[in-house]
């Protein structure tokens, strides 16, 4: 990590979105046995709903079958050395896509990161969305 | 993502400690407000301990203050693309670093991803290490 000048900036939630819908891979980021868990896994955006396809198991996907769970989505792009660029966090929702023709168009479209027998596609609602930017001074 | 033939490995934990070390950046995933919460942040390994330095005001510290918060760390190093590469996520109790010396030993060799006022230096312990990797099949 450099010690450039650089500033920090929030992004608008429309400018936000647009980084999240730029990139595939980010991580979720779900509360288990009162713990913090956290996985990577591909991402789309459907307009203001992250779709991703997970196969945890019972973690995610069980209590989010049941009455919906509240979520955290990160994914930035970060530059390893300078640590440059932005990272977008999104809170919301999370509830399971039951609609066959739902998860068939989704499963085309969106690969798992980890390709095992079962899996789920999973909808995140984006209620709270929140980013930064750093960017060098010039 | 390409659709190539790819295998996951699961990481031994010395293996993902030494891939955890390796980088700087990785993001903390903890509770507020019994909402899972996660930022990017910069990192150290020392020893079997993960160091991070924090000015998310309140909410990591304050929890880590009292008498340790349990928290996850993720850090990977995957291709944008291909989506190979690895990760690894330690969960471990967070608290907080409160001899002076110590604060100034690793505020010296580490800096905050977003430097802000006032900051924290928070130790993170790896008590359970898990990671993967995954890679192409030639």
């Amino acid at each position: 990590m450099t010690t450039a000048a650089r500033q920090i900036r929030d992004l608008s939630r429309e400018e936000a979105l647009d980084r999240l819908g730029s990139i595939s891979l980010g991580r979720i980021v779900f509360t288990r046995n009162a713990l913090p868990e956290i996985r990577p896994v591909n991402h789309l955006l459907d307009g203001h709903t992250v779709i991703i396809r997970s196969h945890l198991g019972a973690a995610i996907v069980s209590a989010a079958a049941e009455r919906g769970v509240v979520v955290a989505y990160e994914a930035d792009n970060l530059d390893p050395v300078t640590h440059l660029g932005w990272s977008v966090i999104v809170t919301g929702t999370a509830y399971l896509i039951r609609e066959p023709a739902a998860i068939a168009h989704y499963q085309q479209r969106l690969r798992p990161w980890i390709a095992r027998d079962m899996d789920y596609v999973i909808a995140i609602g984006a209620d709270l969305v929140t980013g930064i930017e750093l960017t060098a001074i010039r």
